[in-house]
């Protein structure tokens, strides 16, 4: 298939947007695309959401939201993949480019989520685990991530305290983000003290779940050039799943899917994991930043900490991840968080990150994934 | 991008599975394609559905139904476009192999909903509404349909027996449909005797809202000759939208998107509607046939009841409809809805009507709406 570039971003201010709709959201992301390719000549509309059925009473988003945002009568289709259907939306827009078909699509991420309250919503982010066998005896994904740490810590002797690390290199991050919902500085002091949530999981171990939308156009290289000066080329595109029940699988601290979706975008792109200037991870959980740097080959196994206490992991580390805050600094908008992800890869390699810049940033990658790890879906950007 | 066909296709029963799980239904739907080829050599399986989320407390249902069949690992996501939401999939399935980035991948749309009460059915129907400004209000789809039917007869001199032969017709084809919920016929007095849902809908101008599931296996030419004896071809494959809201249509009965979708689809395959021998409409109400057979070319405007009171509707007619029972008599399994259509077009190329099979039959083309026509999706087939 042909090449697929990306030429415009667009984010919403992620947080607690109790003032605006789904619809409002979608105009806020999108609004930049606009302004840059206007009315025409976008051909379709992929949009990634998870939870607009359950929390906003509003299937169809894709017809509804192409209308609203002036472009009535395209092509719009809603994708779904638990928390990582941002990312699976991009993965459809990048089909529908890759296949010669459409020459410019738009992408969008949305999900409108803190009107409910916190019981409803963590029902609602259960719907991406195993409704027979896990949601309905009362598990979700936070208690799923605790079990995991438990884990991680009795097999590999670290403590909770190793987690930190995640936490305050995403909090730091986010200070210069002005669409990230937490823009403050922690400590590890503030870390040990947060409150608990789920035991080993407290605060500030967890995203916050949150409201946001983001956006990117997708197209063809022609297209790209015409549109922008610095368009960035999507090397790889890959996705793999995982049993969705955390009880059926062998190794429950191997992420498989992320595995596999990693090294088939590796081996698509022609590179390995000593060749990414950037890593966007799903740090929705602190165990789950851990486990995707053992998935993805920049730890061993066990040895997934490492980078984060070595320091690794901050923008002048070997690995930057959560360069612009994260899932646990810019806030998890769910269905919406694999867009702002591949957005904030953009940014670095287009020189656009502002105080958060990796110098000579030439290829990175964003992972997503959709429950505690069933769905893995990786992109690696290169700057074109 | 290139040729992309249909090497197998399966269907489950449709009907009130009340002891079975989207988990059985969709092992029922891939069942026959798993007997073909196997648990390799699938790269990727697109899920349709609308309603798991809200009605079977179940999202994710990419990776979960992947595993579940024992393609687990494999690459999933789930689509959604309203009751589109199948034939948004098959859509999806389309872009893969047509760019050139799979060779074979699976197609399923599957729903559960007959477990919930009647008020929670139309209430998770009405999600593919525009939630702000009908939902909300206590519209739902048969209410909308019901205006349209009124707005239809009132501007076209029609009256509600004239809209019997689509019911009539769609009974007689379920007969010999193992896989349809009702398989008995029914009598324009039956019609008209039939039980007030929303005036001037009555239940026999409603589909019912059904348990099902079907699949499709899409792939390259390369891999159709290989597993079968008979592929079909997909000659054109289309999405177009509208409003989603009603009110918001300049001409209510006039299906925009229907009419787009079609048109882009007949240029696509350098067909016209004088060369489709048989389609596969989505007459969820009487007046969505009506509407559709306008929107697609087969009757002029204020002249879609002619074809079913002349008879062209019928088996042997100019233009046959839901010849195994159309969304009337198979059943409407919403998001599952989309790939029956396209597996019965299927059937009717391959010869595999049974007793409801169209002679010379070269040509089939089937259109998927979702809510009150918001989402359109054409595919049309050849037979290879």
């Amino acid at each position: 298939m042909r090449d697929v570039f990306i030429a415009g971003v667009g984010q919403a201010q992620v947080g607690e947007r109790w003032n605006d709709s789904l619809r409002d959201l979608a105009q806020e992301a999108l609004s930049p695309l606009l302004d840059r390719v206007g009315h025409d000549g976008v051909e379709a509309l992929y949009v990634g959401n998870m939870l607009s059925g359950e929390l906003a009473s509003q299937e169809h988003l894709g017809a509804l939201l192409s209308d609203h945002v002036g472009w009535r009568g395209l092509e719009a289709l809603k994708v779904e993949a638990g928390s990582a259907a941002g990312a699976a939306a991009v993965r459809v827009g990048y089909l529908a480019v890759g296949s010669g078909l459409h020459e410019l699509v738009a992408v969008l991420g949305v999900e409108k989520i803190t009107d409910a309250e916190s019981g409803e919503i963590a029902s609602a982010m259960a719907l991406a685990a195993d409704g027979d066998h896990e949601a309905a005896h009362g598990v979700s994904l936070v208690n799923q991530s605790a079990l995991l740490m438990q884990r991680y810590m009795h097999e590999f002797d670290a403590v909770h305290e190793d987690f930190a690390a995640f936490s305050v290199n995403a909090h730091q991050n986010a200070v210069s983000n002005p669409f990230a919902m937490f823009r403050r500085q922690i400590t590890s002091e503030d870390f040990a003290k947060a409150r608990m949530i789920s035991d080993p999981v407290n605060l500030l171990d967890s995203a916050p779940i949150a409201d946001g939308a983001a956006a990117l156009l997708l197209c063809s290289e022609e297209r790209a050039r015409q549109i922008s000066g610095n368009a960035v080329r999507i090397a790889a595109s890959s996705v793999a799943t995982d049993t969705v029940s955390l009880a059926e699988r062998t190794d429950p601290i191997t992420f498989e899917a992320a595995r596999r979706s990693a090294y088939e975008a590796y081996h698509q792109a022609e590179v390995g994991p000593d060749d990414i200037d950037l890593f966007e991870l799903h740090d929705a959980f602190t165990v789950l930043a851990a486990l995707s740097l053992e998935a993805t080959g920049f730890a061993d196994r066990g040895r997934g900490l490492d980078p984060a206490r070595q320091g690794e992991i901050a923008l002048d580390g070997s690995i930057p991840i959560s360069t612009m805050g994260g899932l646990k600094g810019r806030g998890h908008p769910a269905g919406a968080t694999g867009v702002y992800q591949i957005a904030e890869v953009v940014q670095q390699l287009q020189g656009d990150a502002g105080p958060n810049q990796i110098p000579d940033c030439r290829v990175g990658m964003a992972q997503s994934l959709g429950g505690i790890g069933a769905t893995a879906i990786t992109h690696i950007l290169e700057a074109a």
